[in-house]
């Protein structure tokens, strides 16, 4: 079952490790759900992928999603891309290794700028739970709505 | 670009003639946008596809559509199937040559039982434009709201 198990922290600040792998990123949103189901159009680096997650309509925050996703060619991604209107961002992703895990940073970009978020996946909600969030962490912000992509590409940053 | 470009019918009374293909359709809407942009799992015989068909924000009715499809597996169709509550249909198309085009009649079942439809796509719009409707075709219902599979799917049959 294509799951998806992950927590996600701030970061106040972010220094990319020699080791780390940049793809930039531009997602929209098809469609957003009130139960939390997304259709997402993503350009990462040269590739196009459509994608849908499943909302739970379960008690929140809960890490496991469920995801399907499939690759688009050029013009198909360009044909849809326009359905994406004011619900859209951008991104620089850093992917790389570190306390044992695979961490992936993005760093917002345009009217998020400002915004640096790690994320961290899974195996297990058992291996999810016992993760040691480290030191260069911020606050945890798994299942928080206001941080959900498909809310900041709508809403923009949380007021504060 | 991949394009739709059909008119639809309705159907007074339909029977199929021997040299049509008979399949079971059951599909249901993730996503319905105001703009008419929609977001479709479909089962088709012993097939799963996720389908998007971008609406038109243009003057309606227009018979081109921008769609895109791609093949699940029947897991992922059986995980995202959920999403669809709500809003979905059952019908059996029939697929056949007549008047020298294809002819795909859809008779609906469940709650839409006594509806039938006849679909002819094109390749162009002036072909579309040029199409001699044969005799057993009934009223016209191309880019008619209430018929929309969409429409059909979340709100039964139009009242009359």
């Amino acid at each position: 079952m294509p799951v998806e198990i992950e927590r996600k922290f701030l970061l106040s600040a972010f220094e990319p490790p020699p080791t780390a792998v940049r793809q930039h990123i531009e997602q929209g949103y098809i469609a957003i759900k009130e139960d939390g189901t997304e259709v997402r159009l993503r350009r990462i680096g040269g590739s196009f992928v459509l994608g849908v997650k499943r909302g739970t309509s379960g008690p929140e925050p809960s890490p496991v999603r469920i995801e399907v996703e499939r690759e688009l060619d050029e013009g198909e991604f360009a044909d849809l891309w326009p359905a994406t209107e004011g619900a859209r961002l951008a991104k620089d992703r850093y992917t790389f290794d570190a306390s044992g895990v695979t961490v992936y940073v993005d760093v917002y970009q345009g009217e998020l700028a400002g915004l640096r978020t790690a994320e961290v996946e899974f195996d297990s909600e058992p291996e999810a739970a016992a993760f040691p969030a480290p030191d260069w962490f911020g606050p945890e912000i798994t299942g928080v709505k206001a941080y959900k992509n498909q809310t900041l590409a709508r809403q923009g940053l949380p007021k504060s």
